[in-house]
């Protein structure tokens, strides 16, 4: 019965590309993460990856292009599409992704989601 | 490779609870609505219902109370369960629900969703 406030979620860490579960939605985590910097580049086969920037500047590199973000702005990477984010400033995203989907497309690689 | 700008979006129609896609993820609508007044009470026996407040607040009575929502909360009103968004003031909304989902829960009375 309690609104889940993004901003307050965000304020309570500090990490880069450490996605913080904040919610549940059809079988999918919702998230908020920091970003600074390039991530690696990855694809995700099973599943679009869902971006909105609340705050900051977000860049999505593509196999076509690039595509930039700014604060009440979405984009969905398409299932099976490599792409690269990354940011100049420190960048506020809220991101959905299936329960359990690893974050660089890789469980070797993938930052444990932490829940807050 | 376009951003979706959901300010943008929203300024291209005026009519209240009148739900506008602006893409699409996993198998859901992202969708646009502007609201004011009551809604009517229904629910979704299939689907979570994803609310994020992008400007405004909104009221989402509940049977066991009420939740208020400002710019930046999210709440996600669990499938089955009934609810009544409402608001005082002009408020904009994200909105993710499974394509085809209709917005009163009874596709005889909902509204149909414009693609923009």
């Amino acid at each position: 019965m309690t609104p889940i406030n993004l901003a307050e979620k965000l304020s309570s860490f500090t990490a880069p590309w450490s996605p913080h579960i904040v919610g549940a939605f059809n079988g999918h985590d919702l998230m908020v993460v920091k970003v600074l910097g390039e991530f690696t580049w990855h694809d995700h086969p099973d599943t679009d990856d869902f971006f909105m920037v609340l705050s900051g500047q977000l860049f999505i590199d593509l196999p076509g292009g690039t595509v930039a973000l700014n604060p009440g702005e979405v984009f969905v990477v398409p299932k099976g599409m490599q792409h690269r984010p990354r940011a100049v400033v420190e960048t506020h995203l809220l991101l959905i992704e299936p329960a359990g989907t690893p974050n660089t497309g890789n469980p070797a690689t993938a930052a444990t989601k932490i829940r807050i």
